[in-house]
């Protein structure tokens, strides 16, 4: 007998068929004598549909009751699923996140789980019950509705998985698995049969968008073996564990992109100590978070080039304080939105020499300019032009010997 | 400073323009320094759409579930109309029923609200809010999600009213007030400005749907004033207060008509004494409603036929209970779903004299055959063919001064 959390995304309860064949799968773990905590998502577009009636009254929506208007949505999913496995003769029931409690802190919607109450649903499960939990929502201190952000029913999965010392946690969605680079666009992109949290950490930030990271980086912290899944096949997923458990046969694991990066450059800053700390303190303190720095000597030698990367959310914002910062000099702003980033990843890479010559040798081979570099132990981004994206994805993932 | 429950129905809050509407009515009660609860509804529709999915899982879908699924719907108005009041700067704040919390006892779907606990609210009253209240549904002493019946929110609204000790309870709803007759169907319908809970009573349970019954009944037991109105004009409203508050001007106040009676005769039973306690005992133990009974003594003086009505929903049911019934002789059962129930109510009918002959003659004018009849203090009524049902219903308007 194992205790369980399978998490079933949005599109896995997206019609009432998918949320009975949702059913059938806890039917079965049911019956194979496990004990199932089952965490689901709003249906797939309920979420969208809620927030698009509240931004019909205000785009700034009254914070506190746009998570009682949102954690409807995991509400209606919860009861219609435990209906289905009434329907299979299976005992369920669904316990809201006031009814357990789920407790969290922070802002509406924003906040963290600190604790979940065990009692009520461990005498459940130990009655040969399924317990139906909404993700993504918990209450605060004062008993007010709270979301932990989009995707946070990842979290929610996790936070049970630890608190009920669950022996896995099994992320169901649409797709296989995780892969080696997003087969909608690269179809030679392969299923990894199994990753570190680390990597899946690199690629759950870098745009491959299976699971939120934050629920990763718990999963890392308390050792949570992952599992992500598809509800629509009956194949092998990917498992997610600690690094140690993984024999390393390639330096690289994945190669993965966004688009949601921008380049800012200032020109002709004054070169003198204390430069780089005068621009960047100001972003910081307004929480704009700059990802990857690189500083030019000019021509002249008295002035430098910094160049810089933001989210591009975040454009607007760093240009004014830019603009109304006293402490810096410089002649002008340019700003690229029209750039991307691609990253490789794998823990292998560390043991690996050359991997770095390699990316930049195949970049180059394909004319792509690099504009911007970061690196980390797992991990090599670039910045380039955003229309060679696609281009250097799929050189990478054939150098690299994922194809 | 008034204490006011104002309570939104379904149509009232069917689409964001009209919960924004709403909220200007409750901007100008609160900028006229009234302390304002306002329960609300689920948005037109939605109930149903809900219903929708859980009879698509199963008919007989998990009851607990069921209220977990439905109480949705009125989650989501409020914090919509809480975001509504935010944009027009009226502080407020949405209650769920487990944060207030409102207690029920009682089956789930068709709970009754026991007690509800004022202090939240009433501080927040104090401090200037404006307190939005979901309608229709409550927790269990477990603190399982009840639902208290549809229609259920006008008895939120009165608990409310009641338990709070507020001056008066409007209903804001989609017609004027409550009218003579239908006024969809008899366009001579005339708003009633007041009228007393007794008569509003036999209206809203005779098919004049325009506030639940127990609800009524609630208000008339605690005397508290209600106020019917719309949400869309400015006009005034149908007071409902004491009989004794009531000069009537008119035997008769209002004509209504139903269409969900069926009517049973059954032939040739033996005509002895306890044999109609024999035919309704087991309809009574199985919640089965008789209405109107008619006992004709036939041909042959030995055995009697017995009329009776029954909501039609039940008809198939109490068929049942006569054929497996042995304690009772008959010859045969015949029944009739083509029958309408028309009555008329006024609490100035027990000091009027004539009015019953001249229901009788008005009906007889126009060829309408009584089928059965009933009446009360305040009511009566009369059952006929359902083809019928429009011209009697426009004859009695007429005869009683009601055009």
């Amino acid at each position: 007998m194992v205790k369980k959390v399978l998490k079933f995304g949005g599109t896995s309860v997206g019609t009432i068929e998918r949320i009975q064949h949702v059913a059938n799968i806890i039917k079965k773990e049911h019956s194979e004598k496990n004990k199932v905590i089952a965490v689901v998502s709003a249906m797939s577009g309920k979420t969208n549909e809620l927030l698009k009636l509240s931004n019909e009254i205000a785009e700034d929506f009254n914070k506190r009751e746009l998570d009682v208007l949102l954690s409807s949505g995991e509400q209606v999913t919860c009861a219609l699923l435990s209906g289905a496995l009434t329907r299979l003769n299976i005992k369920s029931k669904s316990f809201m996140n006031w009814q357990i409690p789920i407790l969290t802190e922070g802002d509406h919607s924003n906040a963290r789980i600190i604790n979940i109450h065990v009692e009520k649903i461990n005498d459940y499960l130990n009655n040969n019950g399924v317990a139906i939990v909404p993700g993504f929502q918990g209450i605060s201190k004062n008993g007010d509705i709270t979301t932990i952000g989009r995707g946070g029913s990842d979290a929610t999965a996790v936070a049970i998985a630890k608190i009920f010392n669950a022996e896995c946690c099994e992320i169901y969605t649409d797709v296989d698995g995780v892969f080696s680079t997003d087969p909608n666009k690269i179809p030679v992109a392969k299923k990894i049969d199994k990753i570190s949290y680390d990597e899946m950490l690199e690629l759950s930030s870098l745009g491959a968008k299976v699971m939120q990271s934050s629920a990763v980086q718990t999963a890392m912290m308390y050792d949570i073996p992952l599992e992500v899944k598809s509800t629509f096949t009956e194949r092998k997923g990917t498992k997610i564990f600690s690094q140690e458990n993984i024999d390393y046969t390639k330096s690289v694991t994945g190669v993965a992109y966004s688009k949601d990066d921008a380049k800012i450059t200032v020109k002709e800053v004054e070169d003198k100590p204390g430069v780089a700390a005068n621009m960047f303190e100001p972003l910081s303190k307004a929480q704009v978070n700059v990802d990857m720095v690189i500083q030019n000597i000019s021509s002249d030698q008295k002035t430098t080039d910094i160049t810089f990367t933001v989210k591009r959310d975040d454009i607007s914002k760093t240009k004014q304080i830019l603009k109304e910062s006293t402490s810096i000099n410089y002649k002008e702003i340019i700003s690229n939105e029209k750039v991307a980033k691609v990253s490789i990843v794998g823990a292998g890479m560390v043991s690996t020499p050359g991997v770095t010559y390699k990316m930049f040798r195949g970049l180059s081979d394909e004319n792509i300019n690099i504009l911007a570099i970061s690196t980390s132990e797992i991990k090599l981004s670039v910045i380039i032009d955003e229309e060679n994206t696609l281009k250097a994805v799929k050189k990478l993932h054939t150098i690299f010997d994922l194809d």
